[in-house]
């Protein structure tokens, strides 16, 4: 399978990733044993099956990376920034299992294994998305004073707002109600800033919550987080309509059949992979503007490499 | 309609309901109005809409009147109480919305209407009911400096907590997993415990954090809170069994129909009725163990008259 957009590689692409590579192993470790934690296996009744199934062992995790590599930007609490990056990571999750939903998407295969609601069982899989949310802010919120209050609610305050009906659930709303209506790209970008732009830039904000960025680099990582968030969703259009089911592990094809408006439809696949382009050159400029890197080597370097990765996957 | 429950008068039950009448409408008010402004109009493709038809204009509101109450009673921050009563009740309102959908209890009236999927369609209700938990906890971390983040934080985790999986999340799934299945009294009280109790104790834990009470006054109020939580769900299992569709505003009779275990269906009818005395003593009995009334002349008495009222309605 070809890489879905072809990019002319950065000048320190391979050493880039090489450190990524090796990055993003150790801390995944750590965020699998944190979630392994605090995803309850005891739930009453089965709950706490269906939610540990929606969690773990599956998923790119870029939500979670990106809150720890704009926490290490920044040189934030690391503490702070693994709960945050867990938290954000359940709210994705919960979006998931509701919107594969029967009365949703309804998609049987996520990940490469079957649905929340196929294993579980409807009832069970809406609960475990409700109870996913819950312990989000939960996970924010610990009482044994290892995160100061103020951080607390910093941290509930971004997360709520990226979730709720001005975020992800406003999108999805969007979503729903633009099947199979012609949208212009305004109406598009619109719908995908608040669908899947608003955690992803929520997770950049989390992770430089946890630090205190001078407030040109934390402007900085904003425009960033916007970039990303939306160049991530432009290639997932462009990967539904180009590569197959079995390499994504979820149904490709999905947006047309069900008469999605996206950007493939929109601006045709060559214009979707320049734009891809475009963003991640906006992304990268956000940070060359941040002014980090002249306070530590290389401070970005993560954030640089994941903005790349989103843009060049191929799933 | 007969009361459900006949219990004989407080001394001062006259004078404890209309103290309990005026106050509560007063507040009412002041609820109402916030819900208004903070429910919004405005969320994207019907979303706002379908907020607002699920939580403005209909339900007893006694969460929040439990959180303003317990706010009193320790003379605590009447702003943050305000928030706190709003979010509980969001949280309240959007469990009720998810809980009539087709795939849980597959109910088609609530508070005397169409319920939200009847309504906006099975989608729009789970975005919804989605949304209105992620605005809960936008309530309770403003960032306009009006509440301390130390409050902040503590109000999201006791909210957090009672919402999940330990809370009313795991209750609905025990209650799932119950129906057709003999339970002991002591299983239905764990059922309920967290269905419901775990809402209305965190209520009261709510307002009670709005003030400092003294360590023997939290405890006090918190078995105040364990007391009427369960009181509340033997008398609604009583009504389930007595009361008529109309009378209720939602459908009677829908726990034998359904054969779910109830207090009415596990005790009887007559030692269910006794059981909610005994409860309803017992949160009296906090109330004067709590040393708050010695700080200032009847600062349970709104608690007080809301417990006799949880007991003594008879919808």
């Amino acid at each position: 399978m070809d890489a879905a957009v072809t990019a002319a590689p950065a000048p320190n692409g391979t050493d880039a990733r090489c450190e990524l590579g090796a990055w993003s192993e150790r801390r995944l470790a750590a965020v699998e044993r944190a979630l392994v934690d605090w995803v309850p296996a005891d739930a009453p009744a089965g709950l706490g099956d269906a939610m540990r199934y929606a969690v773990l062992d599956g998923g790119k995790r870029l939500r979670p990376l990106l809150v720890l590599a704009a926490c290490e930007a920044v040189q934030g609490d690391e503490r702070a920034a693994l709960r945050a990056a867990c938290a954000v990571e359940l709210i994705h999750a919960y979006s998931l299992v509701h919107d594969d939903l029967p009365c949703m998407d309804d998609d049987v295969l996520r990940r490469g294994k079957p649905t929340v609601h196929v294993r579980f069982g409807e009832a069970r899989a809406l609960l475990a998305g409700d109870a996913l949310q819950a312990l989000a802010f939960e996970l924010l919120t610990p009482d044994d004073g290892s995160i100061n209050p103020a951080l607390q609610a910093a941290l509930c305050r971004l997360l709520t707002r990226a979730a709720g009906h001005r975020g992800m659930a406003g999108g999805q709303a969007i979503d729903l109600a633009s099947v199979g209506q012609p949208l212009s790209e305004s109406q598009l970008r619109r719908m995908h800033q608040l669908k899947t732009g608003a955690l992803l830039e929520c997770s950049v904000a989390m992770g430089a919550a946890c630090g205190v960025p001078a407030p040109a680099a934390a402007d900085a990582l904003a425009r960033y987080g916007a970039a990303l968030g939306l160049a991530f969703q432009v290639v997932d259009d462009i990967l539904d309509a180009t590569a197959d089911t079995e390499t994504l592990g979820k149904t490709a094809g999905k947006d047309a059949a069900q008469q999605k408006p996206t950007y493939v439809s929109v601006l045709g696949l060559a214009r979707a992979r320049d734009h891809a382009q475009q963003l991640l050159a906006q992304a990268l400029g956000a940070l060359d503007a941040s002014g980090l890197d002249a306070q530590g080597p290389a401070r970005t370097g993560l954030l640089r490499a994941l903005a790349e990765m989103v843009v060049n996957r191929d799933r």
